[in-house]
């Protein structure tokens, strides 16, 4: 049975997070959570979901860029197989006159990932499978088929990913069973927001380890002193035997990013994430070299030719994928196939609105079908948000059960989405009539 | 007397260009020439004009992002002095909330640059300067108080950048005379789009070198063969002494650029234009490295940390500027003092709707005041579209001559806005009867 898409609606949905200082760092230090949300409707009563991560202000322009896509996707055949998910990446993002926005960045770039997202979601609900298990049952050729890879042949080959796939192919079934077992690890941030107090920050730390973590993130770059003591303070919350990654939200220079990690260096963090400009890969590599601690980033990086560099120059221990910054999932398999050409680990981005959700389901399958490991990988996660959601993601005991509803994980409650809508749903009326009241 | 801006007026034109492939090249096959385009007034009668340069579909996204920036202009003092200019490139560019959606790239970091590059049209105005005057005649002190350091100083220091400035002050007034006199050089783009018969390559270039041209520029990608072709015509048409340059607007990966080059090498092309991805420094350095052609990039580059990178991995011979791809006058300042430390010519971008007008402002002052040199620097010229600016570029002879206009010459005329607005200008009404009809 064919199935059209005949509906294309784009929400503009924004959480007043800004209020708690949820997800306060160095760079960002009053975000409301948003997401740029696009619903695809079929003749057949089916639903695509997609998203853009935003932080507030500027959520329209995205919600703009996602509408600007309506043409390509309704009155056609939704896509299904291989090809046509293939098809509808290639045309998005190689759209000539689009592409003129970016190329491949920026608003443009992040819609484009809403939409082939989207279209992943109604695909693999098709299939009748989470989109983790849909893109486990392709073949080899199948996924290479999938990916671009324009601009990444110097690094990596279609025939060289090939290799990887094939090698990866033996263990998939084993793979498959231990992670609906046992599920993939996950680390939380959820102590270590910037504008969070010493004694929340010590009970929030105690807790991860109480509920199971490994590793817990703080954020830094605020003020040395400031995350010497934040790094203490943690340290003796958990013990010498937690990882404490720290995340710097892009905040230092390249000198300012050697001298304060090698002043933090003693307290044995895990990684420093972002401790520069994403666009600057010459400037993680001179980071990397020049102090002690690992050098994580990704989820700012635009997209899969500054990957492709970052890996080539040796810049990063740790590869930082974001459902939602680049254009979706066939961007995301080019990452993957990059990052296990060069033996890096993938520890994804999450938290925001849905980011746990959707990026769960590229790690699963990276883990059955790409890099075959969970050595060193591990999945941000926030516990926030996740009640908007149908099927949120699932943490027992520091790890991420393996979703089993058919899709992405990516569907807002409909009651969240009014809420929510921005600027004239409830919670922002409500919102503005407190201001109101209070001037 | 104070100006406070109260008008702030957002307009999508779009130009139908692709009817008769003007701007045809091997990535963008029917581009139809656009600005997102903005009015700032004043409580004075003044008025401040910037604008996006794309090529068609998503100009409305663009238009939106402008928008987005209203409240950070309407109802404040209008920008006068190298302070408040310096002011508002910061607010523009690191609002930790609009930031999110790049960060500093895209839709967003474009519709800042037309905002930003509107408010110095404006201080231009009010300073009863063109832009590059008004620039030139500023302190090192006052122009290195315009850049935004961030991410720059691995590279390049205030400084160093003050001591680049200060070296070039002997010299500002002969400069500016000469500047006056003589003009700044061209090269022309008009003969070689990818669209275009033989018949209408030879014709044009022919014209070219009548004109006064020393260089005119090929596109090339579509196809070796006729590029061969197309390149024996050409130097056939000009001779062994004028430089055709060739580009490649992003066509190719790092071997096929290394093999088409090593094919057209023999023909002698001046600059090889964009062969692969923007984004890829490291790819340009293997192209620069591995083939005899010299590499010119920029004008897709997203930002300063960008170029940066290309002129540290010694990846480019050109630096391409563009007036209205980065943030404005502040970040391309930035530029033009890193392309001085490393010691590479700046040759801009320009063609497009507006960028000849707005970025000849940029290499004169560049002139005058960073590099202090003409050698090996040539500003692109496409002649068309001139017509619908109120103070249009001037070449004559193949030199730009210095525009006198107070402001950034970037004023299109009331009529042709009216024009052209899309999707309801009669220009694009018309279009569309046309169409039906055929249909």
């Amino acid at each position: 049975m064919s199935q059209t898409v005949t509906g294309f609606e784009v929400h503009d949905i924004r959480f007043p997070t800004s209020e708690q200082l949820d997800g306060s760092d160095a760079m960002n230090p009053d975000p409301d959570y948003s997401a740029a949300y696009v619903v695809l409707r079929t003749d057949d009563g089916a639903e695509g979901h997609g998203l853009c991560f935003t932080i507030g202000r500027g959520n329209d322009v995205t919600a703009a860029a996602i509408g600007a896509l309506r043409p390509y996707v309704v009155g056609r055949p939704a896509p299904r197989t291989p090809a046509d998910l293939a098809a509808l990446s290639t045309e998005l993002t190689h759209d000539s006159q689009l592409r003129w926005l970016g190329p491949e960045k920026g608003v443009m770039h992040m819609a484009a990932g809403a939409v082939i997202n989207a279209a992943w979601d109604l695909a693999a609900k098709s299939a009748g499978r989470p989109v983790w298990e849909f893109l486990a049952a392709m073949t080899p050729e199948e996924i290479v088929s999938l990916v671009d890879f324009r601009y990444l042949t110097d690094a990596l080959t279609p025939d060289e990913a090939l290799d990887i796939l094939r090698a990866a192919e033996p263990g998939r079934a084993e793979r498959t069973a231990r992670l609906r077992a046992e599920g993939y690890p996950a680390y939380t941030t959820s102590p270590g927001w910037l504008g969070y107090d010493d004694a929340k920050l010590v009970t929030l730390a105690e807790q991860a380890v109480a509920d199971g973590f490994e590793q817990i993130k703080l954020k830094v770059g605020g003020d040395l002193d400031d995350d010497i003591r934040r790094m203490k303070l943690a340290r003796a919350a958990v013990g010498p035997d937690i990882r404490i990654a720290v995340d710097a939200n892009q905040r230092w220079d390249v000198s300012e990013a050697l001298r304060w990690m090698s002043a933090l260096a003693p307290y044995e963090p895990h990684w420093i994430e972002e401790p520069t400009s994403p666009d600057d890969i010459l400037g993680h590599a001179a980071i990397r070299a020049g102090q002690p601690v690992k050098v994580a980033t990704g989820e700012h990086v635009a997209n899969r030719v500054v990957f492709k560099q970052l890996l080539q120059a040796g810049a990063v221990d740790y590869v930082q994928i974001d459902a939602a910054r680049v254009a979706g999932v066939n961007e995301n398999l080019a990452i993957l196939l990059l990052a296990a050409k060069f033996g890096v680990p993938v520890c994804p981005h999450a938290g925001g609105v849905g980011l746990c959700e959707l990026v769960q389901h590229l790690s699963m399958f990276d883990y059955i079908a790409v890099s075959g490991s969970l050595e060193g990988r591990v999945i941000e996660y926030v516990d926030h948000l996740h009640e908007h959601f149908a099927d949120p993601a699932v943490v027992v005991s520091a790890r991420y059960r393996a979703p089993s509803a058919p899709g992405f994980s990516a569907r807002m409650l409909p009651e969240s989405i009014a809420a929510h809508s921005y600027p004239d749903g409830p919670v922002w009326q409500a919102r503005r009539t407190t201001e109101e009241a209070g001037a």
